[in-house]
């Protein structure tokens, strides 16, 4: 007897799980339906900014797969069909033909949640008009290049400076803009530490981007065509002739809200470690992963919202491989991150320094200056390398780092030794590679782990 | 009442030694006597390849700290002074001034030993002939340069191709010369398995190097003039104008051995985790570390002979802080190595199929091919990825990597993964650094986990 297995979101974590399923049930045995809101499958939302700063030139670039190559797979793919309600008591949710208006009830055996994140769009006057962006869909990519060739202004305001406020930064400087980025924080980049942040700005402000930090934008003002044409706040106002907002996104729970699902305190959905959706009204018939749940930080021990293409990818497979009767888990994430603004690398993992402080964990915080490669290799560029380790014990707690070519992906260092539990003192003895095109003698990180050792030695407890 | 330690060898373990006990014990504690029988300290062997092929244009730049420095630091560092005898039942050192010729005997309370390793040099017909270089000292290195410059040959041809091996053919090709790489080996690398080795092969191949694989020098042959003409192999003859030799190291044991100091079956002195040299003869009284140690491997639980100058470093400081009444121990190595052929990056880490044979592992091994960047981001590069993962368990043994920009330093996760004990399920959970400037969605190194796991599986024990 076949068993009937519905997908909402055909994104990242929907449609990875319903490949990942298909792959260990045949469709005798696994019919699976999935309903997207939209008209794409699979795309790569994080390559947005890379369109718009050409890069990728073509849109279709940014699909992994399309939604012909997933219902050629067996996956009976529904676009521009919306879900309205799902109904747990009964297993089956309500869903919308966009185009015909028709509504159906389809029941499941098994429903996968993958609604994804909206971004915030804060209430502020003017923020409707033509010409402010979001950058979340495909569809939003396409409006903003549209809006790019159509205007003849140079004069560009990213509202945020998160990763998608300085990734958008760099890709509208390089599409010959003047670009200011309005920030309420005290530094771009509030996932890493104030005075990594600060290397951030500077670098920025280096490559001719005007940054506003501290700054709150109280409206939008738009021209005589209605179009925007300056973002004010408190202190000043800032000519754009096309705004950007990169101001974070929140899970995309609405549905499972009205269903009576579990949220969490960021509003995403809670699941257990194979991602199967907590408490009684779920009934263990339904999984959740992608933007729209929240994930254990291993090394805080709270619940997280974080929203990235790579965990909603491992949400997939891992419920793929359970509704498929297979096994694996999710355990958690360390809280690793990478970005980069032209040829700014930035880079951060595990813990902030308020982070610690919030879950009640001392530290000592150890700044060390390096290189990419041996000081005397061509190409030896500086970077700033900032660990947090716990006293007494010495085990790491976080990573950030911020410099040039060679930088970011060395946190992946810091992020194993995180998921391992390592002290920093175990990490000063870590074999990693070593020759003069790759490395100092003594890799960034250890320099900074060796730094950390005597931090926490000095401090003796 | 002051201590005295005397070192014996200025490069990268022995002087580090002296400069972190110097950091811990101020001269009137401890006096600190170095013995260096060149007149270079602290100098980048690892470096010489690239200053031959003119990415490092000055030798100075090679040098981390002059002898000058390490005096100004109150080290009495003694250059051009060969040690000539080791008595470790009255502890103290017989040493010999090169330029005077006067011997003399120094007291120690503490001894470090720092020899390093000597190039092997197979005593064939033709090697002293002019014209054939190694490259294993500043002097070395100076004396191909001169060569280079001296004759008007272009062919060069390379004995070995292990890292000195590939590493001079690049050096050699960016100098102009048709370079040829004879090696003994199925393949060269043959600290990869032959399968990765092939493609280093391909890629050398492919940049217009002469790779002759399974072939044994038989002699060097001389021209009228006395100097090199040509390296003839059982099958061949292979023109040279120049000849380098890359065929590895040996410790340089020679004194610890006459002394009776214990050494393993590479030929290196045996310490324990502090450095410190086992067995009565020693007599807690003498450590030893860098190129003339044997180091375990705590993959295989095997001794190991590893010239590494990050170990070399490691070993140093671990020495300097026992030394200087500190503590710190060195555990082991995983085996982790990177080098580069042009823009052909190789990496390896833990063991190869058969490391694992020879100590019993049952294994699973899975190639994969992925890019070190999103596919659709510009300068997205190949890579092949091996991993060998335990039978039943799972645990991770090892990590090949072979490809272009992006690729090598990718096998630091694997190392700090090994470091950790973790199966490769484990690993696909690892919260990497994801970014399509950086990866594809599924990190190469998870991409190779994960199929890891289906074979682990598959195979069921």
């Amino acid at each position: 007897m076949s068993e009937r297995l519905v997908v909402i979101g055909g994104d990242a974590a929907g449609m990875s799980a319903a490949s990942q399923a298909r792959r260990l049930k045949a469709p005798g045995e696994l019919e699976i339906v999935a309903f997207e809101r939209g008209s794409f499958t699979s795309f790569s939302a994080c390559g947005i900014p890379y369109w718009v700063g050409g890069e990728v030139s073509e849109r279709a670039e940014l699909i992994a797969r399309t939604p012909e190559e997933h219902r050629a797979r067996g996956i009976d793919l529904r676009t521009r069909t919306e879900v309205l309600e799902i109904d747990p008591a009964r297993r089956r949710v309500r869903s919308r033909d966009l185009a015909s208006g028709a509504e159906d009830w389809t029941a499941y055996d098994k429903l996968v949640i993958a609604t994804g994140a909206r971004p915030l769009r804060p209430p502020l006057p003017g923020i409707d008009a033509p010409g402010v962006h979001g950058v979340q869909t495909l569809g939003d990519g396409q409006a903003l290049l549209d809006r790019l060739a159509a205007t003849e202004g140079r004069r560009a305001v990213v509202i945020g400076a998160g990763y998608i406020g300085v990734e958008m930064a760099e890709a509208l400087l390089r599409r010959g803009y003047e670009v200011t980025v309005v920030n309420r924080g005290e530094q771009p980049m509030s996932t890493l530490d104030p005075d990594m942040g600060r290397l951030v700005h500077d670098a920025m402000s280096g490559m001719g981007i005007t940054m506003v930090n501290d700054a709150e934008v109280t409206k939008i003002l738009t021209g005589a065509d209605g179009a925007v044409r300056a973002v004010a706040t408190q202190d000043a106002e800032y000519p754009a002739d096309v705004v950007v907002l990169g101001l974070g996104v929140r899970p995309e729970t609405e549905l499972a809200r009205a269903a009576g699902l579990p949220l969490g305190e960021h509003g995403g959905l809670l699941t257990d470690l194979s991602m199967r959706v907590r408490g009684p009204v779920a009934d263990g018939a339904i999984w959740a992963g992608g933007d729209c749940v929240e994930v254990l930080d291993l090394i805080s021990g709270q619940q997280r919202h974080i929203a990235l293409g790579t965990h909603a990818n491992k949400h997939g497979q891992v419920i793929g491989s359970n509704v498929g009767d297979g096994y694996a888990t999710f355990p958690g994430v360390v809280g690793t991150a990478v970005s980069k603004v032209c040829d700014l690398e930035i880079a951060r993992t595990g813990l902030r320094e308020k982070d610690a402080r919030a879950v009640g964990l001392r530290y000592e915080t150890v700044t060390i200056e390096s290189t990419s490669r041996a000081g005397y290799y061509p190409g030896a560029a500086p970077m700033t390398v900032k660990m947090l380790a716990e006293r007494r014990t010495g085990r790491l707690l976080g990573t950030q780092i911020v410099g040039r070519e060679g930088a970011a992906k060395r946190v992946d260092v810091a992020a194993v030794a995180l998921t391992a539990r390592m002290t920093v003192e175990q990490m000063t003895a870590l074999d990693l590679g070593y020759a003069p095109p790759f490395s100092p003698v003594w890799d960034p990180v250890l320099v900074a782990a060796r730094k950390a050792v005597a931090a926490v030695r000095r401090t003796g407890g």
